[in-house]
């Protein structure tokens, strides 16, 4: 832990913050700060942030407490991560992947997928270095890229927005835009599937032509599969490393607490991650999750059904978009500075959870300030809740019915 | 967690790796590889990293155990750590440091004191901004100064090499010589105190000439005291931000696994830590511990001392410095590549962990290749394990006596 003494105000005048601090967005209050809990009625229901409002299973639980009770799972790590998790997640992903994994260099263990990820860039990125993230991206992306030199460049999956029922499948790379992307210092692209937020599951065929340009150009893939276990309708899951000429300039980063619903577990130390992993197919752990999630999905999709609105159908994650385009409200709204002067999205977001008690993400943040246009008609709506709190949240949702424009 | 496919050797000629990672010691083969525990004799006694051979405290370890059962504490903590912990910090911290701590802005949780530092660089260093470190430091300051394109300059402590009984408080900062290192682009000096190995405790004077020159010059301290509850002998821990006018220019690392025994729970997450700082005092927890440490420091100083060797008496951490100068070892004894051409103290070290069975850290890591000859006097001894343990140590390290000079 570490204490920073005296407020940014107070040492203004004094040192000033490093320039990649001051630079861009990353100072700026983020879209998690805004719609924080503390600043939205008490009683509203968070479908904002993708965490569980459910515990990890009790077999992990019990693993994670038979760990704290030994001296070694409390002491410093292997800095690969603990032999036993390393050999866990070997037998887990071997028959997957189709190939033999070696635990010494193949597998690293780190405190959460974003460390993980922040870790490819400080391996690969030179100053100046262009990094191709498609368009709505993960936020965290944006400030691990620019704080270790590199230059995002932004590429858009363009939604449907002309057919009524939109799967995530339905936002679409335009392959042609993506090589125009590309110049002699583009580094790597990051693909990110099953998607946050979209929930697209990228096809084998997407993969491979994103894999041709990877070949041709001679870049790195960043693969974020940390939803790979939460795909939907049997849709498949398929790893951009496993096509042929791939495996050696691809990282794949997953991450434990997506798959064990315990989001605040940094597998850096804990022996329940690699229990979890041995016991997770006797199990048919996730199996039964998906049917969970599967449910859990279909009550806002109901919901959004029953008010006529427009939404894209997730095939993977934990996340549905909603298209607020019809949704309206009184012109003279009391907003908060905090969102004005900010996309749609951000009023939108901001009136659902203060009038009708249901809070969500707005989709902007995730693009960058030329392409707000496309985000500003989304919202983000978590779905990683438990069924009774969702259905809570799709009665008061049945709310919006009188600020919906019937002509949009 | 992330998988990085494909091992360094195979793709070499497909893209490097960033040249931060390329340059300086960043991808040598550090001392915690070369002395890792799997290259030694595998009933070698471990005084080599400083981790524990005992858990924490059972009532730190039910209130871990008692959060794992919790939904909240299973999922994502707030940013800068969970309000619990934040709150205990402030109540812990304040009367020592004779202010109100605003536990928003000025109290920030980080998983690991590694993390807090590295976020001090990221937070304040430009690209060619010099921050000056005190040799021998504790090594992972370097690559955390570099990857954020900062200059290391180093100043080091100077050991008193003539008096027999050294005490940690006999290696002495050369404060002419600390003025000299400044220069225009001298962003931060490094202070830890107790110090890394050495274990010397910096006295109030010594503080307040670092302060009067980071005044003078404008610079930032960032002060590691990740070991501040462990000193001895009464040795009193000054904290340099609560010196006149340093408040602001401080930064001040501390440690949850330090100070628990829990070096491998990374404070990110856990409650475990909160309920320890509340009930800290109540259980005269630290006065305990002091005196275990006492004893365990004994242990090795008894040994030390009977076999007539010289070794820096430690005021506060748990390592202990031994002179290795009088130790001898065959010349042609077969040592592993790893060990060759580097200072004196690897061979030491390797001797010693191989041959009489007790492991130990080599110093001349601590130092930049021009000051080597300084360090590689000495062998860092870690003093954080069971008493029967050490007893053992000591018990093996009486062998040492066939192979010290007598006239050294």
């Amino acid at each position: 832990m570490a204490q920073i003494n005296g407020s940014t105000k107070d040492r203004s005048n004094l040192i000033p913050f490093s320039s990649r601090l001051r630079e861009g967005r990353a100072l700026a209050q983020d879209v998690w700060s805004i719609f924080n809990a503390a600043n939205l009625p008490h009683d509203c229901i968070n479908l904002g942030q993708g965490y569980m409002n459910f515990a990890p299973p009790e077999w992990i639980q019990e693993a994670a407490n038979e760990a704290l009770g030994t001296v070694s799972a409390s002491h410093y790590s292997h800095p690969r991560g603990r032999p036993r998790l390393r050999e866990a997640l070997k037998k887990y992903y071997e028959p997957m992947i189709g190939r033999t994994l070696n635990t010494e260099k193949e597998i690293l263990v780190t405190s959460g997928a974003n460390e993980g990820q922040y870790s490819v860039f400080v391996a690969f990125l030179e100053e100046g270095d262009e990094v191709i993230m498609f368009e709505p991206f993960f936020d965290q992306y944006l400030p691990s890229v620019t704080f270790n030199g590199g230059k995002p460049v932004y590429v858009p999956l363009h939604p449907d927005t002309t057919s009524h029922k939109t799967t995530s499948n339905d936002w679409v790379v335009d392959f042609e835009e993506l090589r125009r992307a590309i110049t002699s210092r583009t580094k790597m692209i990051i693909v990110n599937t099953p998607h946050n937020p979209v929930g697209k599951v990228f096809t084998q065929t997407e993969l491979e032509k994103i894999a041709a340009l990877a070949e041709e150009f001679n870049l790195l893939i960043m693969s974020d599969e940390v939803y790979d276990t939460l795909t939907f309708d049997d849709k498949e899951h398929v790893r951009i490393a496993t096509l042929p000429g791939m495996w050696d300039r691809t990282v794949t980063v997953g991450s434990a607490g997506k798959m064990f619903n315990a989001t605040g577990y940094r597998v850096g130390w804990l022996e329940a991650a690699a229990a979890g992993l041995e016991q997770i197919v006797e199990r048919k752990f996730l199996e039964k999750q998906r049917r969970e999630y599967s449910e859990r999905r279909q009550v806002l999709i109901d919901c959004f059904d029953s008010l006529g609105l427009k939404y894209t159908r997730p095939e993977g994650s934990y996340f549905i978009l909603l298209d607020i385009g019809a949704i309206t409200w009184p012109e003279d709204y009391p907003f908060p500075e905090s969102v004005k002067g900010r996309g749609r999205d951000f009023l939108a977001c901001w009136y659902i959870a203060t009038e009708f008690g249901v809070s969500s993400i707005p989709v902007s943040e995730f693009y960058c300030e030329e392409h707000v246009s496309i985000g500003e008609r989304y919202a983000r709506f978590a779905f990683c809740k438990d069924v009774e709190t969702l259905r809570q949240a799709a009665c008061r949702l049945q709310n919006l019915r009188s600020v919906i424009k019937t002509d949009a």
